[in-house]
């Protein structure tokens, strides 16, 4: 464990009013120290390096200058928080970070007062921040700041934009600072982004400006007590400078910026002089992601989550080897280039994570058929659908809990329509150490009602394979595909692709006392539960469904036929998915055998391991053995 | 029936060919005969009048210059495209419009090649139009033309932000038509209906920058075969100009207007100059809601969808009486009030829909404490939710079928942080004539998983009243309450409101052979269903679950010893709501007995009304009372 030893100033500060309390000229110092522990920390336990290096100076500074609990700073996406989580109590648990029943990876109010909002998602922290702000006004709480803190990434999504609109309709001091480091995990995208860059090169205008407007405050020649003369005098120095408005005063945001974002000095001077503005104003700061430490400053896709690594050497310790099972992801991005080799029609799309997705061998193989659109998961879908619908086959790639954010889409524009598409869910199930905000569990419950959808999972990494060749070959609408993160099973995936009949399941095993139906990969915990029980006498069966839709009938008239017990085993909300699937059609046939299902239950479930959260959950091999046997 | 007779040039067009044979100088009087054809069919056979009244001219010019169904026209809700349906050989059968099996209010490739996508929600237009036009790129067929008309209101959505964003990431020749009419519909909101104005009173510059191509053009200074030449093009007038980029063109999208998108002839001369350039454009036009029909232009949200109305003198024919139910929306409305009168926590939010969801009376009585966020339910959502982290009560209306466009901000702003709110699912269930796109019948399956949530649904106004009155009073979380678009029960629902216990169903109707559960309003025609049956010596008790989560488990023992025979009855898809948390209770608890559920099947519902619709579902109370007599 990583000590907070030696780090004289950053000791002694264990929360933002020891911060408040140091000296200016001292806050340099303080900024290193934080760098350096956070480095330590994750050198040893993995985190997200790259965006929290990147915030030091930004986290210092608003801690300084705000008033924080009492004022609320939001965090867009918690990646940018670690230095926030240090300076406001957890310390001394800061290398606890994403582990199970340790502190979490995200802000959260749950773990601490100064977590103003969640943070797992994108592009959240305008329209949340604004409804602070706005509660403030209509409390007579004026006095109360609120800052939303949102990467340039971020800003891609539709909910920043739908922010971003609203942000002038209602009376409010909304301080939106936008950390501006062209990298959301990888890079930015669209044009926003050029627009970014554009903004930074017209940088003379922009202090100017700025320096105009001291002036002028100075002289008394304007103040700040009331909104309409601050809009008339920006009303007057847009006709002064003969200048349109740029992006953000289109929607009637001041605009400050771009500056410096590792001046730790100049950002305190700059939001001392802006804070007291009334109405929304956006503050923009340069920043590199990694900051800092030089391998991750040059290497910044990489160093988004490193894993561990050597601190000195910059080295990163890497535990895969090939003699081990592959990622899915990896079988998913090479198995895409092998299928669109065949078929010029195939393109794929991902919404911001090529590299975590592996879509990256697919931009690289057929740059112009792979699209990232940044985070934007709704446009992903129905650009999609767009492609698809003029005889395009995209494989469009989704997280599973970012799904949640293009369900209309799916529905809208793709299912109705019945559009030929692979919707590959990355990450499905339980995710491990990004807790509750991540986990991909709600996809089966909410997808199955949706008419005209297939909806498949893998066993393993042969079976993701094959099922993207299925979707692909056999499908004529829209084709859904969940699988895990992390590993396979097996050391040699490349297998010649085969069809897996739509809507046909497996028998894995005969066995007469008890079925037990699984879907997806969660079926190998079943597997070694059987091998646990057998010793015991208990002859049990084991079906893979492979679909959830359409659900193999034949196979469940079979099992409602031999089996009064049955168990269902999936890796999601045990509110709608499979074992409801079964439980249906167990109903609609006049069966009745007891059923029980196993699944997460009806709760969100916090960050750890995944062996740790299954077991939680009572879908580890040894808790499935333990149902089998006391059924 | 309307008839097309005397409509000499409009009853000669059976389709765009036909229409691009006539000469230019009659198009005025197609306009003519078309926008009469609209009022003489809409005041018999009630539509969307206002938004398709202003798009005659529109919709002519694209018919005229592009040669559709080759060219691809993707209209942004399909509202605007009444016209676009009798051009496109509908002409005849127009007056069936969202009649059951005639033809749909929205555009539907299944109902003519001429629709090319569908458009029931908005903000769609521009992502799907560009995957269209990204797909004819890659098939080397660059020589067909995709236009996205999009309205002022949509563009308010994210969805359309993201698609904007990433309309200059590829290669692509995309035309976006922005249709502004200061309306979605009721007015717009936000920074960019302000930054629309503003544009449009920049008309000088805009013009200039027009004319200033034209002329370089025509003098072959530039050509439009490359893009490279044009963005030389545009950087060095924008250099000449000394003006900044507006916001479109901050998105790299070549802006050209406003005009008058109601003279034809200038429509049709502007769309020939720019549809063969290369690179995505955006065309501002400037139309009038109503356009044409004096009563329609000068209260345009009263004639968004006016039913009825005598096409001479400008009256609605409205048949509601005092003597009748209210709209289940009218109660809301005023019970919110009421509650607002009492404790100034409470704030009311809808994205864009304050008429349809009567948030008027709201804010009209409170102006601070409502707020119309614009066609943006994902800030609908997240603002609601910052201002509940604060102390705020907000009753977040969004129509159901809307709500699937929140669905991640649901789980990850609301459910996770356990925040106090009143979520109020407008319009759920069967919505009948807006079909398919608009039905409201997934909410419970997709809502049932996510923990956290109560979710309830009202037998009756005076329910919804009661619903309204505990999610404020005795919530600590997020409430959600489904009711139906429509007339309630009552004659009088302003009943003193009192408590429904969270997690409390209700016997209606004491019974022994068969129990029948319903939630919501269909338990209505459960009534009416036993009522047919009584005579038939079936004994049958009925349960209101009214709490869909938590469900009532002292109530499912009751019925799950006392009876062999249930039926589930709830006005939703049929795969994962009430239906299913009973199986899931019985299995769950070791009952076995025969379950028949009732509810939407696993396909979309086409259009009709709501009583068609309910029969085509064996959901009205004659099919429930022939199920129980089977049974």
């Amino acid at each position: 464990m990583a000590e907070c030893k030696n780090k004289h100033i950053l000791s002694s500060i264990n929360n933002p009013a020891d911060l408040r309390g140091v000296s200016q000229d001292k806050l340099v110092d303080v900024c290193a120290d934080l760098r350096q522990y956070i480095i330590d920390v994750l050198s040893e336990n993995p985190g997200h390096l790259g965006a929290s290096l990147g915030t030091v100076e930004l986290t210092v500074a608003l801690h300084y200058v705000f008033n924080t609990p009492y004022d609320r700073i939001v965090w867009d996406v918690g990646h940018q928080a670690y230095g926030h989580k240090i300076l406001t109590g957890r310390r001394d648990e800061f290398h606890t970070l994403r582990r199970f029943k340790g502190i979490g990876g995200f802000p959260n109010p749950k773990e601490s007062e100064y977590d103003a909002f969640i943070a797992g998602h994108a592009s959240t922290s305008i329209s949340a921040a604004m409804g602070m702000s706005v509660a403030f006004a209509l409390k007579n709480e004026q006095d109360r700041h609120v800052i939303a803190v949102i990467g340039d990434g971020a800003m891609t999504g539709g909910l920043a934009f739908e922010g971003l609109n609203n942000a002038s309709a209602n009376p409010n001091n909304l301080l939106i600072i936008l950390n501006d480091n062209d990298m959301a995990i990888d890079h930015s995208v669209g044009g926003l982004s050029q627009y970014l860059v554009d903004i930074t090169t017209s940088q003379t205008y922009n202090k100017m400006r700025y320096d105009v407007y001291r002036g002028l405050r100075k002289m008394k020649l304007i103040n700040d007590d009331r909104r309409e003369n601050i809009l008339r005098f920006n009303n007057s120095l847009k006709a002064l400078l003969t200048q349109q408005h740029n992006l953000f005063e289109g929607f009637s945001i001041r605009y400050f910026g771009p500056i410096d974002g590792h001046d730790v000095n100049y950002l305190i001077k700059i939001l001392n002089d802006i804070k007291d503005m009334q109405g929304p104003k956006l503050l923009h700061i340069k920043t590199k992601k990694g900051k800092g430490f030089k391998p991750a400053e040059e290497s910044a896709t990489e160093w988004h989550a490193p894993g561990r690594f050597n601190k000195e050497t910059g080295q990163r310790i890497v535990v895969h080897s090939l003699e081990e099972p592959q990622l899915y992801q990896d079988v998913f991005g090479h198995t895409l280039v092998e299928l669109a080799e065949k078929d010029d029609r195939i393109v794929g799309v991902t919404p911001a994570m090529p590299t975590g997705c592996s879509m990256t061998y697919m931009m690289k193989a057929f740059p112009d058929r792979a699209f990232d659109v940044g985070i934007a998961e709704g446009h992903a879908v129905t650009f999609s659908a767009g492609l698809a619908k003029e005889g395009m086959i995209p494989f469009c790639n989704v997280y599973s809990s970012f799904m949640q954010r293009a369900y209309d889409m799916l529905i809208h524009d793709v299912a109705i329509q019945k559009l030929h598409m692979v919707i590959c869910l990355d990450r499905a199930g339980l995710v491990g150490e990004d807790g509750a905000t991540h986990h991909g569990v709600f996809d089966m419950a909410y997808l199955r009602p949706v008419p005209n959808l297939v909806i498949s999972s893998p066993l393993n990494e042969l079976d993701l394979r094959n099922l993207m060749f299925t979707g692909y070959k056999t499908a004529n609408g829209p084709f859904v595909i969940r699988y895990p993160r992390g590993k396979g099973e097996k050391k040699d995936w490349r297998n010649e692709m085969t069809i897996l009949p739509v809507g046909k399941g497996r028998k894995l095993r005969e066995g007469k006392d008890i079925a037990v139906l699984s879907l997806g990969s969660i079926g190998n915990e079943v597997i070694k539960a059987i091998q646990m029980v057998e010793s015991k006498g208990i002859s049990v069966a084991h079906y893979d469904m492979v679909y959830l839709k359409p659900i193999d009938e034949e196979l469940l008239h079979e099992v409602g036929q031999k089996f009064t017990r049955i168990i269902t085993v999936e890796n999601g909300v045990i509110k709608g998915g499979l074992g409801s699937a079964v439980l249906e059609f167990m109903a609609d046939k006049g069966y009745t055998p007891l059923v029980k299902r196993v699944g997460v239950p009806d709760e969100f479930i916090e960050h750890g391991s995944i062996p740790e959260l299954y077991k939680l959950c009572n879908m580890d091999a040894e808790s499935i053995a333990g149902l089998i046997s006391s059924f």
